[in-house]
């Protein structure tokens, strides 16, 4: 096997990182690596709690997968030990949280999801119970010795929760310390993780110092926001983008996200070229409509296909309009003739959009009805639904109703 | 088996005693004890890193002992574990500081001492290896759920350290918790401690309680000061009196107290009956010289006999007197006829005590000369050895002789 250049290696792995500690020595790590022809190790830690992956995972683990498309080796470590422990603090929590058995299959739907990204003949999958579990109280004690509580309580959510007189139980200060022993056991040349896992990582070294080991490099990657465009992707923020979500409903999230983040989406979670991103960048910004649809294609092909991306395109076009509408809502069919044109009154009235035609024309009057995101502003407004439709009505902030021609399936 | 009314035993339990929490708890453990005719289980925990007894750690013993005379059942806890473990924040030790073997030898040696208080046929002895060892990393994860970060730096000396910036290292904290563990593995009704051990002995009642047990009742005995008066008596800080001492090292330290100390000691550290103790008050303030001597006579003859101490009393009057003066120190023996009298500048100057006759004229000026405790006024004193013989000559504060007659031996 035979490594490209180091400076080749940085431009690849430099992209859209937020952190490398310490930052020489990445590339020390990757010389010695060249000089003895063997790979580096790569450490990527998973929750399995959460097996469902989004667009924000897939930013550590696109990493991961640079590291292998540039001949590194890729261990992905399930925490299946915390996870079968869960917060014994809990009132009711005298057994695990998890089962064995259940990590376990979270952790292969993790690994089924994330092979999506990464090289799959090239990720191995460790859990870590496997040496966690074996350890004794002697040896947690020896483990614990190398770190002080004052470091510990620097890490952010402890020092805020400390601070703000919110307890934090003596065992949560093991977790962050078991990550670590990972590194230890797997002696990892490099850890990614998100940047909230800052303090967690550079942990691991102090550790590996202590176990007489060369120290990783920590490898700190930015928080994608999620499709609300403030708040980090998450799930139970209701503002993620998953990647085994159907096309239609990726593309439609993608095209859901604020310009500002076209860009962003691009560097982080896309194979576009990094020589083309500067190109992406002028687009976003002279054209964000159709930036955001090359964006929302490029996902959508990564994860399903060019096909499927095409499809998806067709018919966000056709059932999905601009403003921020949801791609689900309620279909109305109005009974009308080719070429009838029907009063808006009376279609919002009858499509439950108003309760009466007085409400629907304060609404009107107010600037509160739209026509595919287009304000109306004539109380007597006719539409030939046979010509227009499909269309989106829209009333107030949150009704909405697709009106279909009954000529249309 | 039938166990003295609550009333009675509260009355010998309470003697000396600075806290017990909750007070009350105690007397529903003693009723509940004779309700069911069963002992009430006591523990105490004790270092085997430092073998060496002395009288500050017969005031947990002597309590211990009055819980075993009233019929309880007393468990001595050796706390191996922790001494095998030694500190891993340490630089060299990656090894136990002390082996397995050592620990055990060390607390054969406290238990032989411990057994000249304590009733050795109603004594257990445990090592909390045995199931401290045992836990693996998942038990000790349930463990400190249980405790709080800042519960933990509300113990004094951690909340000292913590706020002067110096180091905690985490697996501090887990030795408090180890401890809590050997009262949920016994079962603890009681266990006692020096006033110092409050945050650990109040801990273990928080983990009996999440263990679904019965808290202990915590019994916080005071902290023995040393023949200094002042500091906590310390094998380390030279004012310990050790419960092997020789009789005469015994009497001889006691004689050293300070007289504010008597009643102290005769409180904590004898058999004198509680209801004698308002005499030993009264004689204490009265007559400390001779309170002194009866109280160095019974601690004396608790540890050795009446025999000897009578022996060491004697000893004391010959060799030790008045003043604070060391109990050893050069004998000078002047070539005198029997009924010669002797210049003091001469005899003084003989002995090593001043360089010439007019620095002992100057001394005797100063007031700087005594014998046997009282001041040399006059500096043409002559002194008639066979008579006054011996007694202790002292110049300035630290220049002692014990002048004895040839016809002595």
């Amino acid at each position: 096997m035979s490594f490209p250049s180091v400076d080749e290696q940085l431009t690849v792995l430099r992209r859209g990182v937020e952190e490398i500690v310490p930052e020489e020595h990445l590339a020390e790590k990757l010389e010695r690596s060249r000089e003895r022809d063997t790979p580096l190790t790569v450490k990527l830690g998973c929750d399995p709690s959460r097996p469902d992956l989004h667009l924000g995972h897939t930013v550590v683990l696109r990493k991961l997968r640079q590291f292998q498309d540039l001949g590194h080796r890729a261990i992905l470590i399930v925490g299946d030990f915390t996870g079968m422990i869960g917060d014994p603090s809990g009132r009711s929590k005298t057994r695990p949280t998890l089962t064995l058995e259940e990590t376990r299959e979270n952790g292969r739907t993790y690994y089924e999801q994330a092979t999506k990204v990464l090289d799959p003949d090239k990720t191995e999958i460790l859990y870590n119970s496997e040496w966690l579990d074996a350890m004794r109280f002697s040896d947690v004690i020896e483990l614990s010795a190398h770190t002080t509580v004052a470091q510990m309580l620097e890490r952010e959510d402890f020092k805020t929760r400390y601070n703000a007189g919110q307890p934090i139980s003596i065992h949560e200060f093991l977790y962050p310390l078991a990550q670590s022993m990972d590194s230890v056991h797997i002696q990892s040349d490099v850890e990614l993780g998100g940047t909230d896992q800052r303090f967690n990582l550079l942990l691991a070294r102090e550790l590996q110092k202590a176990h007489g080991q060369d120290a990783q490099v920590c490898m700190m990657l930015p928080l994608l926001e999620g499709t609300d465009g403030s708040r980090k992707m998450s799930k139970s923020l209701d503002n993620a983008i998953g990647i085994t979500e159907s096309p239609e409903d990726m593309y439609g999230k993608v095209m859901s996200i604020p310009d500002a983040l076209i860009y962003r989406y691009a560097e982080l979670v896309t194979d576009i070229p990094t020589a083309d991103l500067p190109k992406v960048k002028q687009y976003a910004e002279s054209n964000p409509r159709d930036a955001k649809a090359q964006l929302a294609h490029t996902i959508v092909s990564m994860y399903h296909g060019d096909e499927a991306a095409e499809a998806a395109r067709q018919h966000f076009q056709q059932t999905v309009v601009r403003g921020g509408v949801p791609a689900d809502m309620p279909e109305h069919r109005p009974d009308a003739d080719p070429g009838e044109e029907v009063g808006l009154l009376n279609l919002m009235r009858n499509a439950g959009l108003t309760e009466s035609n007085s409400q629907g024309r304060r609404m009107i009057k107010q600037g509160a009805v739209s026509i595919d995101g287009e304000t109306v502003e004539d109380t007597g407004l006719y539409v030939d639904v046979s010509a227009e439709a499909p269309f989106v009505l829209r009333v107030g902030k949150r009704r909405f109703a697709r009106i279909v021609w009954n000529g249309q399936s």
